[in-house]
Parts: structure tokens; C-alpha cells; sequence
């Protein structure tokens, strides 16, 4: 029996990268798309709660069934789960993401947020991104790499209660594969001052990623030289080593 | 010179929780408010980047200067800090949340976003969170416990890179502090299925939180047995442990 894998994206189910990830992930298994009715980048981990969701299905041939819904990233991967999977599915994917999900964007990211729901749900997970906004961006060179990832996470499976956090640089000569970590980054003068017609401020967000020399290891030292970076991301946001610090600061 | 305190959080400019923490707050330092105009909870660390932000200042007293706006609990610290900080912020605080963010729920807490934010910015952060999810919920039993950690934090510091995720029961018989972990828990059957008038279906966001015997040292122990439960988190996702299986996985 072929596996089922779950497919979500944030940047829309129109997106030409969700068509690239689906067209590689039939390849090992019957897929289901979830993915929201239109972009929603930067919607983190955010789920709809004060409304509910309507689902519409968009198509469906042997093997691939695609729906959209009106919910986030988040809400794709849960509904999905819960109510269109026909099975367990064997993995979940997200992406293919029209930008870089690197580093500290991690949190802000709708596309990493569905991977990270997936593991919360006991689920294989994996985030795929290109370093490339653009709408119209080209997804060949990513695709012998998505393959061998996908293949590569059904056979020897993800380790324990960990997704991947998998970014592409842009250029298409790649050198193959880095397992990282995240690096150390900062976004940087973060909003723009307009003002209206009438005279009123508002602020237009936008801001500077930062991230100097990172070191080797990191996943921005593996894309700025020419490298796939795959990260092992959890959801255990404990920063254990800082527990015997507070312990001695509150005397405990 | 009396340091600044930065407050957010994500029920909005006029919940009880944010009143009650800046009432706090506002015994240690000079305090600025920027809170959502409205409840955001669950909006985790989404942004606001396809329509610009609006601020609108509430009110002004000396040390106490309270402004709303039309962005989320992570616009709020951001644009707070970059135009309405008159100096560098010495804490940044978010809450207290009508309700918990303990174990996994900090992924979907547009309160704990707010303080994950701030570490990004490189500021000491707080997330305070009552176990009540009424709008009407009595803070009065939190307050000591607010203060000491707001006073140990600024004489203190945090340790490096780090903020904390503070929950408290919801009993007023408190039986002091603990140093936590995350606890592990799962959200099961998160989407119920309705009917509308027409016949077409629509899904409302539900769902059950189980989290069975977490063990002593896990934030959900520290709440189970009257424990204000105190995590220490960071902004690094990266599963270290997982990298050497995965780099064995593909022989690098």
C-alpha cells in the first residue's frame, strides 16, 4: 500500500511551489492537499478560533486530492488530520515556501508552523523553503533534493519528536546537503513611519535580516555556501541550560 | 533613574490581566503599554505585513503611558520598541493572559509570541499567564508572585538569550515557585464538524488538552500541585540531539 502523505503550504494553494512539492511527493505516495484558500505568510503558529472553517475541494485524480480552506497553516494540518485523511498519514509536508524559513524566521513562518502542528500530533514533518520571494520562481533545481529528502525521511524515519526545517539556496549549482543548526540573527529597524493624507502616522512593517559571519554549522553558513540546509527542529522550547541559573536566583 | 518596562499582551488594551500586571509593573519603573486593540489570542508570532499599523494613545500619567493599535501582541513589541521606547526597555512583559500557556500551548500564545519577540530584540522578557480563562478572572492571588519575579528579574537579569513562560494556578492557596520544563501533552479532536442551514458543512476550532501524569520537574506538575511554574525558553528550535542520527541518515 503506497503511504499517505499530507501536504499543507502558507503561501496558498495557488502557489506554484505547493504545485512543485506535490508533483515530487506522488511520487512515493497518494497525497492530500490542505492548504489555505490564499497567502498567509507570516502567520506563525496562529490558529482560527473565533470563526470556523469552510473546506472546498479544487480536484481530484488517482491518488492526489486537493483542497483548499478559508483557515491557516495550522488549522490545515489539523483539519486535514482529523477529517480528510483517509489513513494515518506517513508524512507531512509544507512548502514549498516562496522565501527562506532560515534561522530566526522560523517563528514567524506559516509554512513552519504547519510542520511544527504535525509533530505536536505525533506526525513525520518536514518544511521545505527557497530563498526566492518571488511568485514566479523556479523550483527544478530544488526538486533531486526534495526527492532524496522525502525518500530518504519514509525509510529511515525522523528522529524522536523532531521535523525538518529544510531551506534551498536560490542559485541552482549546488553542493549537496548540510545537517545544521539554527543560527543567531535579528531583524532590524522593524517599521516605517508614513504619513496619511490627513496628516495621521501609521507604520508599515518591514526591517533588515541581519545575520553576520555565521558560523559553520549554522544553517545560514550552509545556504550562503551553495548548501541545502536541513535543521532537526523540536517543540520543546525549554532552554534547559539556563534552569540551575534561576533555580540559585530564587533560592530553590 | 527608574528603568522603562515594556507591556503587552494579546486579550487586548482593555482585559483585566493587562491592567493588573502594569498596576505591578508600574511599582518598579516607568511603564509603557502597547497592547492589541482587541483579544488576538492564539495568534502565536504572526505579523503584520499587508496592511500598515495604526496607534492610538489610551491615556498618559506620569510613569504610566498607555497606547493600543490594530496590530498584533509581536507588532506591538516591535513597533513599540523602535518608535514609542523613550530609552531601551530594561524588561518586557506580556499578560497576565486570561488563561494558560504552559507545555505546548506556548506555540500558539500570541502572549508568549510577544516575549519570544523581545528575545530576538535581545531584551529580557516575561510572559505572565493565570489558569482562568474568564474575562472576569481574579488576579489578586498572582500579584505577590508578579512582583517577586519582576523584582528578581531586574536585579537579577535572565540568563543569556533566555525569557520566561510564568504560570499560575488557578487556586489562590499557592505554594511558591518551581523551575520548569515544558511539559509534553497533545491537543486530540481539534476540529468539530457542523451542518449549515443549506446542508453544507463547516468545522469549528475545538479540541481537548491531555497532558497524563507529567512528571515532577514539567510545568504541568508544577500547576497540578499549586506551584507557580516558572520556564525558562529560548528561541533556538534547533533539536541538537537529532543532528548526528540525521547526519548518519545521510552519510555526511
Amino acid at each position: 500500500m503506497r503511504p499517505l502523505i499530507l501536504i499543507t503550504n502558507d503561501d496558498g494553494v495557488n502557489a506554484k511551489g505547493l504545485r512543485a512539492l506535490y508533483e515530487v511527493a506522488a511520487e512515493f505516495g497518494d497525497v492530500i492537499v490542505m492548504a489555505p484558500d490564499h497567502n498567509r505568510s507570516g502567520v506563525s503558529h496562529s490558529i482560527t478560533s473565533s470563526r470556523p472553517i469552510r473546506v472546498h475541494k479544487v480536484s481530484s485524480i488517482e491518488g492526489l486530492t486537493i483542497y483548499s480552506c478559508d483557515g491557516r497553516p495550522v488549522d490545515c494540518v489539523k483539519l486535514a488530520f482529523e477529517h480528510f485523511c483517509t489513513c494515518r498519514p506517513k508524512l507531512v509536508l509544507s512548502g514549498i515556501n516562496h522565501g527562506s524559513n532560515s534561522s530566526i524566521n522560523i517563528l514567524y513562518s506559516g509554512t513552519m508552523g504547519a510542520v511544527l502542528e504535525a509533530t505536536m500530533l505525533g506526525l513525520n514533518s518536514i518544511g521545505f523553503s527557497l530563498l526566492n520571494h518571488s511568485p514566479e520562481a523556479d523550483f527544478t533545481h530544488c526538486l533531486p533534493y526534495i526527492r532524496q529528502i522525502i525518500g530518504t525521511s519514509l525509510e529511515k524515519g525522523l528522529p524522536k519528536c523532531t521535523s525538518l526545517n529544510v531551506n534551498i539556496p536560490r542559485e541552482t549549482d549546488l553542493k549537496g546537503i548540510r545537517i545544521c543548526h539554527q543560527a543567531q540573527s535579528q531583524w532590524v529597524d522593524s517599521f516605517e513611519q508614513r504619513i496619511d493624507p490627513r496628516g495621521v502616522p501609521y507604520w508599515w512593517l518591514t526591517g533588515k535580516f541581519i545575520c553576520d559571519n555565521p558560523p559553520e554549522g549554522t544553517d545560514e553558513w550552509a545556504l550562503a555556501n551553495g548548501y541545502v540546509a536541513i535543521t532537526p527542529v523540536h517543540i520543546d522550547y525549554t532552554n534547559h541550560a539556563a534552569i540551575a541559573t534561576l533555580k540559585k536566583n530564587y533560592s530553590l
